[in-house]
């Protein structure tokens, strides 16, 4: 059995059975070395690259659709995924993609030549509903399916070409997550147990892709009265080391409740 | 022609238009004397209460679209809607919702008997996408279109029985409403250009749904820097009135785009 064919099947019996002209798309940001990144899928077929996505089965609940299809995509699981905006341009494609699509919509043809429903059903207009998740680079390995070559960490900074709108997806996505830094805490599964006043700076600059000025940064961090401040070891140069902080998870988690800002 | 014709024209056209499994819904929140409304339709068929919703033509935005359905089942232009969360449970009829929509299903059945697409259509697992809105109920004027005997501003202290899942999406909308209360201004369109801190203190607590301790109030909305306090005027007993407050305009739009909180 040819690959394409296994694939030819494992998408009739997919698609058919999920719900038409509807879908799912899941932006995840990884942080490792100081840095944001995006995971993204690079397809076999024109090699461009789009964000791990899929259809909602028909007797499937929208959220569980989202976790399974992260889960078949990339292979991560256990990742706190959550609903951030539903996408419903009538021209999400996008003028600059059209070549594209035509290339893909002559792939499909030449793939379902002989099911016609398949190619109704892919043709279709498509409204997209996006999750997002923050991740800890470490603590993931996420591997590519038969339909892809990669799934890779893509710096912000530098972003490849992706499919019909989902560059607008993505910038979506990260204006939501910075409007949550100025609501909700961040941190608690990026930054190792113990970190400095640097290291959480630093993460925020990487969300926010913009320098922040130190002791202001600090000012507010402590105001928030959510981090705990450890002893310096005093043995050879370490007081000169910077202090060192950890979360106080029952605080921490008391504030992803009740919210940052004026707190009602 | 009867009523009932009228109605099954006017529903064949636009459901056949319209983008298949998708609805919208929209969840008014208004305002006056002290306490938050919101609009609510009381259909003719079965007397069920429902949010005002609609569908998506097949060339529409989603966006569009949402002001399109408002417009016609309410009468309501020019208020500024904003998307929320989008609901897709398997099973947003819900248990207890199961008789009422066997009544629903029998009377389509009795009104389309010819057209099996439209029962069809009607009957097929639906997705909804929420948008808000928080009015000054003085300034609109919300009228029943031919599907139903009321449009209705009900208290959220005493919601009527609803239809699906409209319980859950108006829960779904006030917490939204709550959490931007943290993070955004308020007020601007819903208190009149002079107001007290009391007034302001009450929309807060109609919002909220709960008593606020008044100095602390205060002292969080003056902190804001968004409030101009005007002189008392010294005649008669007015020195005994408290003060008014109107917004700063500039500031208030300011805090708009950069959010209360941490606000980097």
């Amino acid at each position: 059995m040819t690959q394409n064919s296994n694939a030819a099947l494992f998408l009739e019996k997919k698609l058919l059975g999920s719900l038409p002209g509807l879908s799912i798309d899941c932006v995840i940001f990884g942080y490792k070395n100081h840095e944001l990144f995006i995971l993204l899928l690079q397809w076999k077929h024109d090699n461009m690259w789009s964000l791990p996505g899929g259809f909602i089965h028909k007797d499937e609940d929208m959220d569980k659709a989202a976790y399974r299809v992260l889960k078949e995509r990339t292979g991560l699981d256990s990742i706190f995924l959550s609903q951030f905006h539903t996408f419903g341009n009538r021209d999400r494609i996008g003028k600059e993609h059209e070549n594209s699509l035509k290339k893909r919509q002559l792939l499909l043809k030449e793939l379902y030549k002989n099911q016609p429903k398949i190619i109704e059903w892919l043709n279709k207009r498509f409204i997209t509903t996006g999750y997002f998740a923050l991740v800890d680079i470490n603590q993931t390995n996420p591997k590519p399916d038969f339909m892809t070559i990669q799934c890779a960490w893509q710096s912000i900074k530098s972003i490849p070409s992706t499919i019909m709108d989902h560059r607008e997806i993505i910038e979506k996505a990260l204006q939501q997550l910075r409007i949550q830094l100025n609501y909700l805490p961040v941190g608690l599964s990026l930054l190792p147990t113990k970190f400095t006043m640097q290291d959480l700076q630093k993460l925020y600059e990487a969300i926010l892709q913009k320098k922040l000025e130190r002791s202001n940064f600090q000012r507010k961090m402590l105001k928030l009265d959510v981090l705990v401040r450890h002893e310096k070891q005093m043995t050879g140069a370490a007081n000169k080391a910077p202090y060192l902080y950890s979360f106080n998870q029952e605080k921490y988690d008391l504030l992803l409740k009740k919210g940052i800002g004026l707190s009602f």
